[in-house]
């Protein structure tokens, strides 16, 4: 039988339910790979990605995998073996930019703050002039804590010290304020399955032209396509998929023959920035910002306390603390009704926070008050199925209002 | 504006127009990644695809990139630095295996025969006994000469010496016979943008118990999601993305977290299987058969040669001499004329063969009758408006003849 998913409002941290047209953008039938056609439209989603980005870099592109894909692409073409990389650690995704260093040979160095808290930038540029990185790696948007990293002064404290900047901003980008050029990010990835409203399986990507250069001086083209005569430079890239300084040169106008570029996922991620810069990048992160805080409101409205320093959450995730009255396992227990009962889905959490806290997304396609007011709804329900002393109406109510205010 | 692509008829080496069934399954809505509904179909592709790659391997699910990435998750999980890797190169992709392997750190010895042919088991054996690798990698379709590379000795070669069988099916999956565990293959990886009729972006990959006991010597189970003192063994597998020790462990019944799976393309990797066991295996690989010999007397037809060993040639694709009176460039010309005046593709080529021949393919979804007559019809009309001296009609005639005999 052909694939026929249950009917399902994703209210997790993401994936989340994918925006309509982007899915129909994805239906479209292929062309070749080196189309005119096709070759414009790579040229063309580059362009939409420099806004939504924000950055005039011309190496602007997408990475054929989900965004863990895009990460290792960016750490792997930057990073050679002995290389020291800087990781400030506040949440899960921080200690995956540690894993993924290591793998590529980095003497990897971290300094960590308290799951639910940020940096100030002074500690992060005391751990740079004590290790003396090649690159610090940061996460914006850490969906496990929901916090969101203040980036705005780290640019200018690599820069004085000559440190390249990557920063993964998978699960913020399109619902936060997000600047590459303006913060002096080097290296960005995000993924299409938070803020952008798509299906994970394309991780777009910017590098800038200091980045450009560290990676153009690792480049090795592969034996079969390389022009005769042409010697590569540096340590060779440990990958060849995720090899940047190649993928640049595929969608760049040499189209130097490298994957076959995943023709439907490069549909999608187009169509998802397309709508976001025809939304306006202000507009998406007030909304973000809007339904957000109707789900704060609301959450707390059902008398239910939120983890974590709250101003520098991120719009579009809420770490909801579970209620005493569940018990142990009560947590799961009322997912689980909320996923069967009502078709909505809800996040749980990893770590020091797995049993403690519901992550509750709003973001992408389901940043709206619909998706909002229904959750709550629902939520509400259960909780009160399962015996949760609350106020009736309060989640929604409080929803209410954050939206008439 | 919306994706609107210009429509075309893929003729080329692939990828190749998508069958629209798999196209209408990817456009399905998304669910929560441990959903139970998706847990399920990640199991049911699984056994799906173990029909695909006639296996009872337990481990046989998707890679979440092109089919280079499958390739790369292959090498990557069982070679470590240093290991020997034997490559029998008769075409470009045998030289990707090499540059893959060399990168993954490993000491790769070469056999090559000239374009257009392919190896005598005894001459792998040989090569086996004088390298003593720990894999031998190899290409079964090479789409860069057409031709197919017989693989039924090599399993029991390998297995009287010790040594791990990985094989790239991703241009004859589908098309050509394809026995996993009958011709004693360890590791197999494919795409979907050729015999199987999707768009490329997933990798299906299969491997044996010898080949997971290999790998989970490696394991290393990353920071933040292992159990507490789950120590790893081995050395470390180079890629956390492509490593196929946690890949497993994610689509396993541990279901670990690793990447957030690209769900559009597991809707669009499940449909491709399963067209594929809906028509039959023998009945996919007839059909390619049939329209292969009738794309090769077809060209025939019309006066043209056809390069390499037509008895080893894959049943998908055909490499067809450009005719000498198109001059240098000519060959170029015509396959622009064929793509813009009539909107059909065909392929030009690599290496050695690069301005001698076209590749025409008759693959997937385009493995049709009127797919076949249609690109003689118009490569009749390119090839008379160019003055290449040809028999009118002798094209669609000779292939009529196929069809009808």
């Amino acid at each position: 039988m052909s694939v026929h998913p249950p009917h399902r409002l994703l209210m997790g941290p993401g994936p989340i339910t994918a925006d309509p047209r982007v899915l129909r953008a994805m239906s479209a039938q292929l062309v070749g790979q080196y189309d005119p056609w096709m070759t414009a439209t790579m040229t063309e989603t580059m362009g939409l990605y420099r806004e939504v980005f924000r950055t005039a870099n011309e190496q602007t592109l997408l990475v054929d995998g989900t965004s863990r894909a895009g990460i290792e692409a960016a750490l792997v073409s930057l990073v050679e073996p002995g290389d020291r990389v800087l990781v400030p650690v506040f949440g899960r995704f921080g200690h995956l930019l540690v894993e993924i260093a290591e793998r590529c040979g980095a003497e990897v160095h971290t300094i960590e703050v308290p799951w639910g808290q940020v940096f100030a930038p002074e500690a992060i540029e005391e751990a740079v002039v004590a290790t003396r990185p090649k690159v610090l790696a940061v996460v914006q948007g850490d969906t496990s804590t929901t916090m969101c990293q203040p980036l705005a002064d780290l640019g200018e404290i690599c820069r004085r010290h000559d440190v390249l900047l990557y920063c993964d901003a998978t699960a913020s980008l399109g619902g936060n304020d997000f600047e590459t050029d303006a913060w002096g990010l080097d290296v960005v990835t995000a993924g299409l399955q938070k803020c952008l409203g798509g299906p994970s399986g394309s991780a777009p990507i910017t590098i800038s032209e200091r980045a450009v250069a560290v990676i153009d001086g690792r480049k090795h083209v592969e034996a079969g396509i390389a022009e005769p005569g042409e010697t590569g430079a540096g340590v060779r890239i440990a990958s060849n998929y995720l090899d940047l300084a190649q993928v640049m040169d595929y969608w760049g106008p040499r189209r130097l023959n490298h994957h076959t570029e995943a023709t439907t996922m490069l549909y999608g991620a187009r169509e998802c920035a397309r709508l976001l810069v025809e939304e306006g990048l202000d507009a998406a992160v007030a909304r973000h910002a809007l339904h957000g805080r109707a789900m704060l409101e609301g959450v707390r409205g059902l008398g239910l306390a939120v983890f974590g320093d709250v101003a520098h959450k991120m719009h579009n995730v809420v770490a909801v603390e579970i209620p005493a009255g569940l018990g142990s396992s009560g947590g799961d227990a009322a997912r689980s009704a909320l996923l069967e009962d009502f078709g909505i889905e809800i996040g749980t959490s990893f770590g020091p926070l797995h049993g403690k806290v519901w992550r509750i997304g709003t973001m992408g396609y389901n940043a709206r008050k619909d998706a909002v007011l229904l959750t709550l709804a629902a939520l509400e329900q259960v909780l009160r199925a399962a015996g949760v002393p609350l106020t009736a109406g309060g989640g929604v109510g409080a929803a209410r209002e954050v939206y008439s205010s």
